[in-house]
């Protein structure tokens, strides 16, 4: 019957089959559920922005990793990379009336095309949460605990993963005690961000390299050995005189100590090798990781308090986290923590004829007005069959509607699980309840 | 403090603050809770897809009203304008494995630029909902009857919408019982369409344009006469004799009893000059309007038997519907069946002093582990201050933290909408239920 071959999606694009959708809802589903329990309330933006929302964020490199496009009104146009330019440009335009802080959170789909990435995805889901508009490293608190709190909702506790937290401005205090100069703290960070991944001879190498950090030799190896001492404790004895660094081990402890109070202090460790590698970050940076160290992050936020400004003309402080739905996907699998997809449906109804039928509809009329899931066959077919379909169709029970049973006003009612049989009146069955009708939306 | 100027959205699309993704969100949970119902489960595909998809299913003309361009990888990409050339793709992969009937919806964002066309939107949310593999009139009925059921739990019942249906197999019998020739079926279908909205005159100007439909001016007559007898009892009397019109009439008698059944009789009336603009529909089609007529369709759908097969290879039958958000959302707004949009917070913690902060986290730790949702300052401020943000959150109670009450192990706990007020013991608050921990995910 098959008359055309097969169209191919797009590389780096995914389908959603129920089996993988059920999944994404599930996460989505938690994702929400966590947001509001912490007061956040979702928005959304278009999936397709002007360009230059991005490039006036991240300058005109970003372009090379976007879906950009000329569109039929000659405007450049990119499917959003990440949401954070949108929230900036919608609190540009209505942040002045809003009380503070706000509290926003997203689940956009986001885009990239990488090159030469066999493999990797092009597109992914991403959760946004945000705090707006208060300063303090409380507020950093909340929006970390909101992250933590989201992976303990599908399954992911304090023996699974653990988030690594940092303060650009410590790391900034500590550096200038050093000798590093203010004028190289950012390009410092970029090669403090690669500390973990890449050897201490590369590293040494870029914080000399006139074209990268540009550091003599000593002070190079000072900066190196500022992470020979892992612990706040350690760092607070050993740089006691630098300026400004009592202060912000201060406040790195009210951030862990709010983090406790919270209920996470068993899975936040101090980490002054996270620095993040965006440039816009101000203060506590963060990512996520699973214990083992197998995948990549599942989540990575922290403080941005100009970007706002910069990108939108809001000019608040803000803090927020992004945690993708791929790696948190592959996570779960590879820690047995999906369950296996089933379909479900309540009621699976078997007329014996197709005299049966319109009684079947009824029945299913009055049932899915109970707000119950019904199914039954759409023509003639044998009984063997309708129970096959009603397996297939996961049906906890089937209704069996014989006619003899039907003179008799009642139908067998099969418990799928157990097997358990008996019967029910058909009078009880019909009863339909009075549907939603004129209630408001989804209040029905 | 603002640095910059605003960046505008583009033309056509829209931004979903908390108050606009509230409507969003109630909707899509409608749709998601009703096509459960109905045994229905989700899927989804890529936004952005191979153009080759839709110029197959409309032909080079399509392109004109596509978010289309080259991708960097040399590709011809298009935005989806519609999700059936989709669900066609990934049923051609996989539907041969898979029991029939499929029953299947989902809820993408769809893309068309349209020129010239100034406020109207580029980007809309659809309900789709497709029944594949089975071809009598009871799948079109339960098809129908998922739409109805969909709208009448958003607060849209029989006394605000009538779905008009017809049966494309029923009019081409009519039209060919008058003279018309089969191969001008397609040209005529597309007039009849325009019938409600265009003069008689150009009607008949139409049918009889070479260039259109080309009837002689005696068959045009004839044709338009057949839009006199608007009833199916009229229909079946006036033209018992001709070919195949009793056994259309039949099935679409079946069609309505089954719509009864189902309880959705009271809204569906039969109307031949219903035909669908779009080429493929095969048998059954619908649309869906308000009673008063003042909008456009808020849902259309019908058959097509032939359609997934000449797209994506899978040779099954199917009925389905597409219902889009804004013309849904633009009748409910003006029923005023949108609830006004309220945040809603269940506590709002008031530490009377930055001593009580510590614990006012550990009381939202636990409260929030219970499933409810907390909010407290993130920084020293005054009650007064707590007040009015806890009236701005929207909190169910407050509960206030007090140095003397704490001393004694209690707080206060005060109900937002009676202004009632009582002690509660702090021990009880602090309580911490086990955290979802290791449950799958979703299920915690």
């Amino acid at each position: 019957m098959s008359t055309q071959k097969t169209l191919a999606r797009l590389p780096g694009f995914r389908d959603f089959p129920p089996e993988d959708l059920a999944l994404r809802a599930r996460l989505f589903d938690a994702w929400r559920r966590v947001s509001r329990r912490y007061g956040f309330v979702e928005y959304d933006g278009p999936p397709l922005e002007p360009l230059e929302l991005y490039t006036r964020k991240s300058g005109e490199e970003i372009v090379e990793q976007l879906y950009t496009f000329e569109d039929k009104g000659g405007r450049q146009v990119a499917l959003r990379p990440e949401m954070t330019p949108s929230l900036a440009r919608v609190l540009g335009e209505r942040s002045r009336a809003m009380p503070k802080p706000i509290r926003w959170f997203s689940v956009p789909q986001l885009f990239r095309y990488e090159r030469h990435q066999r493999g990797r995805l092009r597109e992914h889901f991403q959760w946004n949460v945000d705090l707006v508009g208060e300063d303090g490293v409380e507020a950093d608190a909340e929006v970390l605990a909101v992250a933590l709190d989201g992976l303990r909702e599908v399954g992911l506790g304090s023996e699974d993963i653990r988030a690594r937290v940092s303060d650009r401005r410590l790391l900034a205090a500590l550096l200038k005690s050093v000798g590093l100069p203010e004028e190289r703290l950012e390009a410092a960070y970029a090669v403090i961000d690669k500390i973990e991944r890449e050897p201490e001879e590369r590293i040494l190498e870029r914080l000399s390299d006139p074209e990268d950090v540009g550091l003599d030799d000593a002070t190079a190896r000072r900066v190196l050995e500022i992470f020979d001492t892992p612990t706040l404790e350690g760092i607070e004895e050993r740089f006691a005189q630098a300026e400004g660094v009592a202060e912000r081990v201060e406040e790195m402890r009210r951030f862990l100590g709010s983090l406790h109070d919270l209920g996470f202090g068993d899975c936040v460790d101090f980490d002054l090798t996270i620095v993040r590698g965006l440039a816009y970050y101000t203060g506590i940076v963060f990512e996520v990781f699973d214990r083992q160290g197998e995948f990549r992050a599942i989540c990575g936020g922290g403080r941005y308090d100009d970007l706002l400004d910069r990108i939108g003309g809001a000019g608040l402080s803000a803090v927020g986290f992004g945690m993708g739905d791929v790696v948190l996907g592959e996570l779960l699998r590879e820690r047995g923590a999906v369950p296996e997809y089933r379909p479900e449906v309540d009621f699976f109804i078997v007329p014996i004829g197709v005299e049966q039928l319109p009684l079947a509809r009824r029945v299913a009329r009055a049932q899915r007005n109970r707000g119950l899931s019904v199914v039954y066959p759409l023509r003639k077919q044998s009984v063997r069959k309708s129970f096959s379909a009603a397996a297939s169709e996961g049906a906890r029970e089937v209704l069996v509607l014989g006619p003899d049973e039907v003179e008799q006003g009642v139908a067998l009612l099969r418990d799928m699980a157990s097997g358990e049989e008996r019967n029910v009146e058909l009078a009880r069955l019909l009863e339909v309840p009075e549907p939603a009708g004129k209630a408001p939306v989804g209040e029905g």
